[in-house]
């Protein structure tokens, strides 16, 4: 189990003006941002950055220039959720082609997938690339939930998968899939409430959108558990969990942008459907901030 | 409760050539089979129709060849599905452009919405088109539930919100919309082993694709209920119900598709991830397909 | 498919004095009324009947009496929910040996059950008595769901189970085990608000608490879908739904035993954690007996 | 946070003698096997013990074995699992009266409960004696599933009410309830794959039965979270997991049973409907055994 991708795998959100195009200045800040907060990865493009609602040129352009301001400091990895195994090649060869270090890859479903058609969805991405995949399960946003053992499948059967990101907020299946691959696949926890559950279990990094508004705090976590340290590791934990709660419960793009704007970051609005926070709802979040700055 | 759209509301796969372009010259011919099999409204771009899989411009053209082919004959309603509420108003706009008579909208989600969010996505449509709105429920396949209480809401607020498609394959939603519009909104049956009972609790019509591979037995079924001969409804629902569970068990554009082959009509596959329906299942079709045509 | 068993199977409450005994004289009061009211069949002891919550001294009693005040005049089916096969069995024989033309088996889980564990519970119970079995399929108050496929072979393999009553609210589970019958074994509708669609799909009987507080209107319902009177049976049903709705979502002891208060009859408390319906909703339920009183 | 009850709370099942009846012989053997394992608390009658198959003589005897087989060496924590409050009440008066430290109570449903007839529940049992009460939440088993801040509720309300234990393998729940209760109610940990993520995380014990098949490794896992030392106790996690999740899977007092066996020890069969674990998975069982006493 060795991977460039271990700890903090901070997910930046996609900033857009007030006409709703991709603010690429900001966008740089924000890497730039987590970089110096200490992110040990970037990874554009995922949930938190609203990649499902993009153009196929918004895409490339929000990942070229996140990928760019990175500069190789860190490794980055780039979110595909496509409906279309052709739509999610055309990214995954872009995220190559602008130096991308992987690509993360979410099966999006309308109509069911059956085990066969999400296996030959990730055989044909892997075949069109040589980046390595991070296989992303999160059935909450995509529809399709994928079990220990079939993931544990398509990293046997397709040879770039060799990461894998699990949302379901189900440690069990974080368990189960180290048992199936006899600890030889790297797994990352996409559910933020269970951070400290995961990283003690073993994950290798926690994929999460809190550097966003607080940097230090999920490094310290990260840190803790890696020297052992489970009383600091708790406190570190306890301390940052409302604002983990808070930014799932209402939405990462939502609160993480309303939480930047409290913070002095003008990053736009989340892409219509998906509303702003409301006034309500942000002061929740103004005094969840506060309490961990003091 | 006064509609256009009543009794049979067919819906045409999308065929695709070999390379997967638009094959409009099958839709064509797709369209006027249904028509000449005594539906009473044609819906291009359902669930059916791989509306959501499809590009701006492939939707735009599957619409438009649709819609001509249909002639007037018989009302349209076009199906969108878009993320984005900008997406949904851009398709909305096209349909009425080139001469539908109303649009069925299902809003899809990644981040779930709030009602706020979706009655907005409703009314950002409604505002943008002249054309009455079905406003369609189907949480199986777009990640979103919208229970009769918000759905008469919506179409309380929304003006040319005027339908509603009922998909769940729950009756006590249907009944429960009933009561709370005091039967002013004609809803419409989107389970097809629902329809029976659908029908008989007062739906006006029932959205369905099996037309494409029988028309009589679903146009039987209506003209029984209407004629209250319940024997009779019983007795031709029951002949196609083994059809209607295939269809909706392996997927409707995969299953059509694959009728479609064996009844000497090529449409193309549905388009990946999506597959085939496979040589097993194509038997088990095929053998339905067989006793309902003796 | 012939049985005894059809059209209303009228289930009483299990009256309790006011220090919480059974109430035999209320109970005798009760059957009369159904049978007065046109019930086609009596089961005691149902869920309505709090089976579930009675010691077997207090279950035998209720049994002993609602079968004797019955006296023969219309059929009877006594309900049975037992965690045990011997505890089942026990009342299984008693029922028997009291002149139950019937008993109503529901297998209860506090550990899940397999599908063997199952098909043993209905066979042990099967080969204990001559008396036929009403499978029962409540997964909602039992915690064991059931599918088609196993009630079917259940019916096969075990020769005194010859009906089954579906609670689920799902008509879909009714039509699929009439296919796998063969339309061989009577079915029954146990989810109130889907009486219509299961009658009109064939079901034998519809079982309901609702003729405790009104007779006329299910017994009309079922009447009119014998006679074929589509438009007659939308239109009781209608009325009728609000009061099925009711009892449904408040559960059935509590809004019956509420019910018959503001009838005048006394049937005392559901027993314990179950508490009594209390003034906000006995105002709802009173007003809507009042609409159907009109 | 204080309390008698930390770390290992163990359970044991409930043996029986081939015709059925209590093993009182063989459940204090296992009672003292557990001590001599290392069990810092004894829990008769859990989920694992049957509780909920027994008649009350039968309750009330096991109860008194066990309880004097432990002596006092240990605090005993009894459980309850009954459909009625009387019932529950009932034996709770039986177990303080023969000298138990505490009852563990789950609330059971046939109807759905409300919240106010939860609370009224516990509170009719905490009125009635003066033991303390561990709120068991277990929503598989039960029925009932009890949020956290429902838990917190009755914390606060039934005043000896102290103790909580979750099993719905849930551990957010856990984080949700320590900060409801700001730490002050000590909770346990019911779902056996979670038991390093609860221990980690904070609880106060792990309430399981592995130890009757083996107890070194729960033991060990506790000491090693509890000496803060993450890479032991990932360690022994691991080793035991396979072992915690087939009890899980397969039935706690079904597979117990079978091990039992396996180890020269005659507890009898589970009670029907439960069957025992057959041979297919009894062999299973022995190779998981046999790799934990390597």
């Amino acid at each position: 189990m060795q991977t460039r991708f271990n700890g903090i795998i901070a997910y930046p959100i996609t900033p857009f003006t007030a006409d709703g195009k991709i603010d690429t200045a900001t966008l740089q800040l924000l890497v730039q941002r987590l970089i110096d907060g200490g992110a040990h990865a970037i990874a554009p493009l995922g949930s938190t950055g609203e990649s499902a609602y993009l153009t196929d040129a918004e895409w490339e352009l929000a990942a070229q220039v996140a990928v760019s301001a990175v500069a190789g400091r860190v490794p980055t990895v780039v979110g595909i959720s496509e409906l279309t195994t052709a739509g999610a090649i055309r990214r995954a060869r872009y995220a190559e082609q602008i130096g991308a270090d992987a690509v993360m890859v979410l099966p999006v479903s309308y109509w069911k997938l059956t085990d066969a058609e999400i296996i030959a969805h990730y055989a044909a991405i892997g075949a069109a690339i040589r980046l390595p995949i991070m296989l992303y399960n999160n059935p909450a946003t995509s529809g399709i939930d994928m079990q220990p053992e079939l993931i544990a499948r398509i990293c046997r059967e397709v040879s770039n998968v060799t990461m894998v990101k699990e949302s379901t907020g189900d440690l069990q299946r974080m368990l189960r899939l180290q048992q199936l691959t006899g600890g030889s696949v790297p797994f990352y926890n996409g559910s933020n409430p269970l951070a400290m559950a995961a990283l003690t279990a073993g994950a290798a990094g926690w994929c999460t959108a809190a550097p966003n508004l607080n940097a230090a705090l999920p490094l310290a976590l990260v840190e803790a558990v890696r020297a052992g340290d489970l009383a600091r590791a708790r406190s570190v934990f306890e301390r940052q969990l409302p604002l983990l709660q808070f930014i799932v419960q209402t939405g990462l793009p939502t609160s993480v942008k309303a939480g930047l704007r409290l913070q002095g970051i003008e990053a736009g609005e989340p892409r219509l459907p998906l509303q702003n926070l409301g006034p309500e709802r942000t002061a929740q979040l103004a005094a969840i901030l506060q309490t961990l700055a003091d």
